[in-house]
């Protein structure tokens, strides 16, 4: 388990990368099923001007229209924690584990997708963090401009 | 406040129409600031064969990106009661208030909204139900099948 987890976040990261070369917040994420990759998706909110387009948004939209039989068996590898639209749209199909790169950053509602029953794993990704944090500092005011959004603060 | 109400439920009721006509699920949503509609959408489940463009979501995507404190001040009008995903959104973006059309056909966390502070009004308009429900009788199979991909059985 310990490696194949490994070997998803690392296609996570690398749509986190792919994000960053568009001008985009690296965050990505891939939706594994019986061990195989059915959707890989990155944040977009910047490149594509979307409100909703966050890495595991896009990664469940990519991944087309599955039967809930399927979901069911999905985990989601992303490269941070889930925030509230995330987790909301994880628990309407029942994804029934989610395996998360960094929480320090931001962390989302994990004790609540726990309380529904969704395994969640935080594996505590040194390269996950230094992508955003190096992503922040290069981009201060955007960065900013983001968390105001959504009603966060850096003051 | 009511006739208000009663002005942009019609608006959001004119989107589940247009869904209809496009061959999809006819539920609607209209964001609404200061008095004034900043974004229009409607479900897209079945006409882009998406995963995530529920009529509050499309909505919100194509209100563009507002800022914070701009979602603080809207009221999103929406002719089915919110889902978990929908919901999520609604709470990560700090809209303040929900007015919803109906919730019989089906009722998502209203009571998370409100216990987050989110001011909930339910219309109960037959015109939204009675939408919806000539689509589930005409589209039996379609119906049962994006209930099945959210885990609901109607058995």
């Amino acid at each position: 388990m310990v490696l194949q987890d490994s070997k998803f976040m690392a296609e996570a990261i690398k749509e986190a990368k792919k994000s960053l070369k568009e001008g985009g917040i690296p965050i990505g994420a891939v939706l594994v099923k019986d061990g195989t990759i059915v959707g890989k998706g990155h944040n977009r909110l910047i490149q594509n001007d979307s409100t909703i387009l966050h890495g595991e948004m896009d990664c469940i939209e990519n991944a087309g229209r599955l039967k809930g039989t399927d979901y069911q068996k999905c985990t989601l590898y992303t490269t941070l924690s889930p925030c509230t639209m995330c987790s909301g749209t994880i628990l309407l199909y029942n994804i029934f584990r989610v395996v998360i790169g960094e929480n320090t950053t931001l962390i989302g509602p994990e004790k609540i997708l726990e309380g529904n029953g969704v395994e969640v794993t935080v594996m505590h990704v040194v390269e996950c963090r230094e992508l955003l944090e190096k992503f922040i500092e290069d981009n201060k005011e955007t960065w900013e401009a983001e968390l105001e959004k959504v009603g966060f603060s850096t003051d």
